[in-house]
């Protein structure tokens, strides 16, 4: 990598990419230029670092690539918003190979592809350690942002995507175990697989997607008026699970000011069940405190039986925190940078 | 900062900031909001890496902060467009004390309302070194961007802002001198002051800059057409200079097709010029190949005489390449990463 240098090896990157139609400019000037077509755009981003994020004796470079991609894409479809680009700022030793760089490129594309967008740009630093740090950009066509603050009194909880599974991978590695019965938990670690169409679907999906929603389920609110469901209309509140369920969940109870109870018994997992008895693991907080996953907590309205793809696991009550079958659950609480003293750094 | 925490630092962070207009939700769901009024918008990304971008001997906190800003958005700028909003990936070691944080995060802050914008969001990981991950958004009001393709034979060449003042003070630095009369060169290292409104002003200034337009110069045309100098119209191609001049007008000439002859007398700097007598010095080193001082070159069309701000420093002609004074200069081009061995990593 140091005989080639940053410029050649941008070219490198980029040769043969073909963008997505909502990059207007690419690589190659001071800056890029995507479309907004709406007006807004949504932006978030993520940084990922060697032996903290991931670890290329347990990853190769493409599937750290498309886990940087993908955590960020699943944030971008948390707000509601369709992906439509990205942008990488990559920090290298000057001795890493040329074949990780080109495989964590390779994994990025293949994942921004993936989800409909490309990587619009980037740039490229030598630093001690492999540093990833991806920006993600959505558009909501239109639509306004699902946020975490929507959840009301008497609305449904429920998931899209798997709960723990990338915990229980990162045990198994942790642990020197890489069995073949262990396979799709070693999977689910190294490259999360977001449910981006469960919330996609109901969102931006068919055209005709609020005509149908005139014939969708209803039933008594609450407060006694009848209401009709339209699955778009019907999800008041959204997130991802990257930092854990409870945490993820108690996000969501905290910004709209109200209690979340969940119900053990729909986020049991008979697969994961075995590989925990395997690993003499605890399933439960895998599933509540485990990051990474990215699958999709949505909150929907009374009215609304959460479409295909989604499970019921709990209920919007009054009051403050997250309580699983009513109970404050005991334990760590997911993650979160700087806590704790398991870490190198 | 480990006893403090992710979710609390950020709190602390965030707390009093005021977002700009354009930032439609900011921090603290899965993704922030930004408006795009014309449909499509700018964006740009950089790393900075501690002990090679940045010392935490050599500057403080805010000057890291600000400067980690003013080079992203002078990437904003050299599009033709105006800075909107930020998001600021974030590596700390678990040790970094509150202060450092509080700095980089006030730097970042007074430099981002500096340019009319606001930061949108960010991320906050733990990492082995500090690593500064900057997102900048920009807005073209409508305009076509300014690209570095768009250099014609017969155009002139000109600069807005000093060059090699950051080369120098880091020469300074590098040496262990701080005295008074140094304190310029150091200041401009420090925090680079990209003269924005030299392009902005132009571009997007006073609603009635067409109007003015008008009866503004004119000259004939090589092709022997007259033609009227619209100021935002001969604006033909812009980069910033953070590579370095040669580099950077290089990049520029690739771009266009063309080749661009710089006049040394025009980039004579007497100040710069004492300051590389003391330090023993080649002064021309610094202002061809110094980047980081975050100067505009912008390539304007032959009727055009360059407004005010702008200082014309050579000649677009046929072929390839950068030259000065018709020769072309002989010794490093520029700053390119993991080129050359002086450094640590």
């Amino acid at each position: 990598m140091r005989e080639l240098g940053e410029f050649a090896l941008i070219d490198r990157i980029n040769a043969g990419r073909v963008q997505a139609r909502g990059v207007l400019l690419g690589p190659g000037d001071d800056a890029a230029l995507v479309a907004a077509p709406d007006g807004r755009f949504v932006v978030t981003t993520d940084m990922l670092v060697q032996d903290r994020h991931f670890r290329l004796d347990w990853s190769s470079p493409e599937d750290i690539g498309r886990k940087a991609i993908a955590q960020n894409a699943a944030d971008v479809v948390a707000m509601g918003a369709v992906p439509t680009a990205f942008v990488v700022a990559l920090g290298c030793p000057a001795d890493t190979p040329l074949e990780v760089v080109d495989g964590l490129a390779d994994g990025m594309w293949a994942e921004a592809v993936r989800v409909g967008g490309s990587i619009a740009g980037g740039d490229l630093v030598r630093s001690r350690d492999l540093v990833i740090s991806v920006t993600a950009f959505g558009d909501l066509r239109g639509g306004a942002p699902i946020t975490r603050a929507g959840a009301r009194v008497g609305d449904t909880v429920a998931v899209a995507g798997r709960l723990g599974w990338s915990a229980a991978g990162l045990a198994a590695l942790t642990a020197g175990m890489t069995a073949v019965d262990l396979a799709e938990a070693l999977a689910a670690h190294r490259i999360p697989r977001p449910p981006y169409a469960a919330v996609l679907d109901v969102l931006h999906g068919a055209a005709d997607v609020d005509a149908q929603a005139e014939v969708g389920s209803s039933e008594r609110h609450p407060d006694n008026t009848e209401r009709t469901c339209s699955p778009a209309a019907g999800l008041h509140a959204l997130t991802d699970v990257s930092d854990g369920l409870l945490a993820d969940v108690g996000h969501v109870a905290a910004a709209s000011g109200v209690a979340i109870d969940l119900d053990s018994a729909a986020l049991r997992d008979r697969a994961l069940e075995q590989i925990a008895a395997r690993l003499d693991a605890d399933v439960a907080q895998w599933i509540l405190t485990g990051g990474e996953d990215h699958a999709f907590v949505g909150v929907w309205a009374p009215g609304c039986v959460p479409p295909a793809g989604w499970v019921t696991i709990g209920r919007v009550v009054a009051g403050r925190g997250v309580t699983v079958d009513g109970v404050v659950h005991a334990g760590d609480g997911g993650w979160e940078s700087f806590h704790g003293a398991d870490s190198p750094f």
